[in-house]
């Protein structure tokens, strides 16, 4: 393999391979504990929200019950799986009831060993697994969290590679070899990720045990060592009871090396392998053989704590470092990692993690020479800016790659020593419970949002957020058509906007998208709709007048929007009247519907799987006095509502003050300066389009039940199992009979976020409803 | 009552009533003997394509297994009835199999009687009925057919007259009174209708029996008298044993005497009552009952002859002038029937049918007083044009009185003298025979139409046609969106564009309409798509050089049609010609796709419910040289195809010789005047679309049955029950493996004309497919 490097360097410019250096399989898993207001370890059940354990692939518990994992799919890009972090972190913050994710890895506030509750599973292997561990290790020592980051290059890439500097040896050998060279470097230089990124440098005093008493010093409520970065990844952390040696020259004998601790009884099992980085396969079952049969797929590195100063535990700019460094584990020289050579290894990676002190701390060379930390990781970073160059990196990698050099060079500004310094004044607890607080304020900002696809309409963000919560499988298959697909215990589901579904047919849709057909149905199903006639000529509709003359009628052109040539006659009409409505209609359509007049306000019904998931009446655009402030602030006031965003990011859109909303003021004699009386309802617009600023409140609960059976009936006759019906109602108290209601119109494609989060009243569970319906 | 007639002219004018006195709902019912090519009567089985008699509410067996009855649904017009009449005739005589519908109401060329088969019924009582008629009137006489005329107004007429000249009786009351007018007046007059209408004025000599032998002269193999009309109307024709009175004066009375006759024998059931008019409710079950119950719904005129002059058995015109003839019974002066009258009505009825004679029969007046027919008749005809003249009827209407009027004046061209004329030179069984095969030649021509639908897309209509072919009810519901319902035993089915239906699931076409999304599930399902990618710019194209250097690939602008901006590379090619294509393909979109290139030939396969229904090839527009005709001479030759047409009407295009052809002929070195060798075949066209006058081959027989799987396995894939799947295949005798083949497309919305008239091959059972799926 002399020269591997060069022959790589080579094959990349020539083959111009250089976007797979940053395309390839990134995946993320964290921990967090729950705790409760006061920091104190929750001792409630996994949240149910989640569903059972074993089903849901996002979600999970680990050792302690209290323990939430969560696990992002494998992304193309850090960017995608960091984003999907951050949905899982807000998911599950914003479904613990009074409680918080705990941002540290080392332990909150713990009560004795014997409170924490171990994970109930639903597999009784699992559960036994768990309680062998804690009588290993302590409960407490496995309750301490952190990321993995797992990673993998396209085999496309590989494949390019393999065709260009292969050696004769089969595909399956060169790839183990690629990642093995990966690994054993990884192993070597992991110390320097532990010093750039270790985060949990202090510890709450109730995680103490007799033994560390007398080597940590008490500040406050907690325990730290002067420059100790890593406890996590000390001799005081989540590490092997015993140190395991496992070799990495090869595939075979790593599984061998594993299979022997296991046989010996060192280890309970090879998951209990707590090495800093682990050859993984796609197919979990059976681990080690599947490494014999198809070769390492990725690589997982267990090396980094959670950093309590981000939301998501970690920072995007340590996650491009990590991938940076992963890289240069596979420029530079390697060869076969000795036993020795790894003993080095771990002796730097325990040295550094307990005192990482650049200026002070020797570290061993392979050949058990002595180097200053700074010296050492300086050499790195240098050799990883080379290789930035020379493969022209983006600027904001070699910028990363600067700043980290800035670290060492200066000796500050570690993510270790920023923790410590903001514990300082304030108590272990506290600090961290103040950035829990925080994050759980953050979360709900983004409440309704689904990061990374904040393009997609508002409503196919909740679903997907709520399947990720009940542990249903999400991919999107067109972003631009908000297009996805769900799938659950090998059930696939295909949705498009949310609402467009298998479980409807197209025939029903069909029916509902023709105003003509709907109207039909419904009649023929006794369902009161607007009786009416069309009409392609003044002359006819004109000839009709006796027809519709003692009517409350609507006269309108057939695609009519915002009111536009609409004439609404109440009362009787003269002849006269009636042709003028008629002229004024046709000069916006060569169609024109003469329709029954339904009185009472109008109502949206949710109707999914014959039940009524929301009611929703929507108010046109308007602010209420408070006597002091003019319409302009009453505006600025209202718009300050996280609801409110602009172009359906968000439930509800800003109030505008246009043109058309200070002409609406105008024709009240009003304008933007006038300052409304107390209580005071001025309303900006005519039409009560959310778009354009309307008010949603809901009335799920406020309405007749008789209404609700209407609905039901509506979506029943078109055989809809999902729909929107627009109901008009003349007195909601009042129950349905003949002549006191009558549906508008039928939707095959209603809007859900209007009823998640509607301006007033509660947020209703639309999303869910339509998971229930689909799985 | 006095003066009721003042008063409805009246209250029309003043309401402007006008368009009612045209709207009502009209229905036609027809009977015809089956015939074999002599003219003989069939002694087959009713055919199977028209499902069980029982269920099929459009094509029935009448008192004969081979005397098929008709019926056509209520239509607002006399036209859309008649449309849907001649729909019926056309389908009916398209389903024979080398047999014909005999034009005529007497028998053709009939057996002994012991060999006439009595319909076989699902129910036993109908078929012992007929048997009870067969041992009353013989078999003979129960074969004579006709047509029946079935009128009301709407009901919202009489419900407007109701308002305006009601005396206090109740509503129903002022309806029967209403129709109970109409019908008194028809039985007084109706001698006018035969005369004017008879079309049975000879008679095959298998028909005659003993008693009639005398009074008939012969001429050739038929009977006739001189000057007689109608035989069916006579007292040798369908005519009650007995006569029957019964009253017209009440309903109730009516009910009583038809009861009394049933009871004493003289009728087997009221459905006996072979009366001229009938009084008839919507719902048929126990229709005395009902006609207490619920009063008069509509008038059954059993009084029309087929006339086998039309292929229809009857002309607008009759149909016309039978409905001005009911408006003038409503509008001349009335008063209770006697039963001496009556017996004077059937007198005349007698009379005229036997010996019509204008100028010398004399008829009695209701006093029993003698008037020459004519005199009468004119006196009548006059009346109806004073009443078209005061009420504005339109001209159509007019001309139909004069023309009338005309026949009475010069006392020529009435229908049955035509009849007789015509039978002069030939004999009864041959003129009818030659109109039979002349009008199953007309049905051939419009074989795919729906008439009165012609509008509708083609697949539709056939559709429609194999509906009502095999009983299923058929309702249009938006003409301009090809939108109908189908029902049958109370299930009801909306269908759109004939494939759009209750069957597939919405997803599953939101799948088939994203072609991204559709290669997506394809692919996973391990079926071979063109693999591709897409891009927005040049520049990261033309970087994925390397990806698809080796491969033969098609470079095409995202949406393009008829191959513009297309380039194909089927052998390795330099990066020039990939980045000029790229540029090209970018000038006409903002996105560009590279795929891989399938080779072969395109097949469409039109699966249904898991089965290949059809397979088609299309093959652009071309003629075939005879070493004779030039290029516009062959186009010309091959356009009188009557599968070819113009818009959509047809199954096919005719070829046109435009801009695009001729320019292509010119790149061929060719003009519109070259003349083709022999069997040369030329092109008109690059693109092979049946629009632009391709042709279309089925192939459903001939590709290897392989494909016909992976077809089946694609429309499964998507879920699709109705999928035309667009296949690529480069030897159709070849088993298909995993490069021979690739789909490039399927449609949610396959035309099905297409397979059921192809311009070469069998024609494939498309719609009956849909039905079998649907019911």
């Amino acid at each position: 393999m002399q020269g591997f490097q060069e022959n790589l360097l080579k094959v990349i410019e020539e083959k111009n391979l250089h976007e797979y250096l940053f395309l390839g399989n990134f995946g993320l898993e964290k921990e967090n504990l729950r705790v409760d207001k006061k920091g104190r370890l929750a001792l409630t059940a996994h949240p149910k929200a989640f569903g059972k354990k074993v089903e849901n692939s996002y979600i999970k518990a680990d050792f302690s019950e209290s323990q939430v994992e969560v696990i992002t799919p494998a992304f193309d890009s850090i960017d995608e799986s960091y984003n999907f972090l951050e949905n899982l972190q807000d998911i599950v913050s914003l479904n613990l009831e009074e409680e918080y994710l705990w941002p540290q890895s080392n332990p909150p506030y713990l009560p004795e060993a014997e409170e924490i509750i171990i994970a109930k599973m639903e597999n009784r292997h699992e559960e036994e697994y768990r309680e062998e561990l804690s009588k290993k290790y302590g409960k407490k020592r496995q309750l301490i969290s952190g990321i993995h980051y797992n990673f993998s290059f396209k085999d496309s890439f590989i494949e390019e590679l393999y065709d260009s500097i292969g050696t004769g040896e089969g595909y399956k050998e060169f790839r183990n070899n690629f990642y093995l060279r990966i690994t054993r470097n990884f192993l070597r230089y992991r110390w320097l990720i532990i010093y750039l990124t270790g985060a949990s440098p202090i510890f709450h005093e109730t995680y103490i045990e007799g033994f560390m008493r007398d080597a940590f010093k008490i500040n406050n409520d907690s325990y730290s060592i002067n420059n100790m970065v890593s406890l996590r990844n000390s001799i005081y952390g989540y590490k092997n009871k015993e140190d395991c040696y496992v070799s990495f020259n090869s595939v075979e004998k790593y599984v061998e090396d594993l299979k022997g601790l296991v046989n010996n009884g060192k280890l309970i099992s090879h998951k209990e392998f707590y090495n800093p980085i682990r050859l993984k396969t796609s197919v979990t079952d059976d681990l080690l053989q599947q490494l014999l049969d198809g070769g390492i797929n990725y690589l997982e590195v267990r090396i980094l704590d959670l950093n309590p100063m981000y939301k998501n535990g970690v920072s995007k700019e340590s996650l491009y470092f990590m991938h940076l460094f992963i890289l240069l584990m596979l420029f530079i020289e390697d060869k076969p990692l000795t036993e020795e050579e790894q003993r080095i290894a771990n002796t730097n990676h325990d040295l550094v993690a307990i005192s990482g002190m650049a200026d002070e701390l020797f570290i061993f060379e392979d050949d058990g020479s002595k180097i200053l930390l700074k010296d050492k990781a300086l050499e790195i970073l240098t050799r990883l800016e080379e290789l930035a160059s020379v493969l022209d990196f983006e600027d904001k990698y070699k910028n990363i790659i600067k700043s980290e050099k800035r670290k060492i060079l200066n000796n500050i500004d570690t993510v270790s020593e920023e923790i410590v310094k903001s514990t300082k004044n304030s108590s272990f607890i506290e600090f961290h419970m103040n950035k829990a607080k925080q994050y759980l304020e953050e979360s709900k900002k983004k409440e309704f949002n689904f990061i990374g696809f904040e393009d997609l309409e508002l409503s196919t963000q909740i679903l997907l957020k709520d399947a990720v919560t009940s542990g249903i499988n999400i991919e999107v298959l067109d972003k631009s058509e908000n297009f996805i697909s769900l799938s659950k215990n090998g059930k696939k589901e295909y949705i498009k906007q949310a609402t467009k579904t298998s479980k409807d047919s197209y025939s029903t849709v069909l029916i509902m998208e023709n105003k003509l057909v709907t109207k039909k149905v419904l009649s023929d199903n006794n369902i009161r709709v607007p009786k009416g006639r069309d009409y392609d000529e003044v002359k006819s509709a004109v000839a009709d007048f006796k027809y519709f003359k003692d009517k409350k009628i609507v006269i309108k052109p057939k695609s009519t929007n915002f009111g536009i040539g609409i004439t609404i006659f109440k009362e009787s009409f003269s002849k006269e009247d009636y042709e003028k409505a008629l002229e004024m209609a046709f000069r916006h359509d060569n169609t024109v519907l003469i329709e029954e007049f339904f009185s009472g306000k109008e109502y949206r019904f949710l109707v999914i799987d014959n039940e009524v998931v929301g009611i929703l009446h929507r108010v046109p655009a308007n602010v209420i006095g408070d006597g002091i402030k003019n319409i302009t602030e009453l505006i600025e006031e209202k718009n300050l509502d996280p609801l409110r965003g602009h172009g359906y990011k968000t439930p509800l859109e800003k109030i505008k003050l246009g043109e058309s909303e200070e002409l609406f003021l105008k024709n009240q004699g009003k304008s933007s300066t006038y300052i409304p009386k107390k209580d005071e309802r001025v309303f900006l617009r005519e039409n009560s389009n959310i778009s354009t600023g309307g008010d949603s409140i809901d009335f799920t609960d406020d309405i007749h039940g008789s209404y609700k059976e209407i609905a039901i009936k509506s979506a029943s006759a078109v055989n809809a199992r999902i729909c929107g019906v627009d109901m008009m109602i003349d007195n909601i108290s009042e129950i349905a009979d003949n002549v006191n209601y009558g549906i508008i119109e039928l939707n095959f494609n209603p809007a859900i976020h209007i009823h998640c989060y509607p301006y007033k009243g509660k947020n209703r569970k639309a999303g869910q409803a339509i998971l229930k319906l689909l799985f």
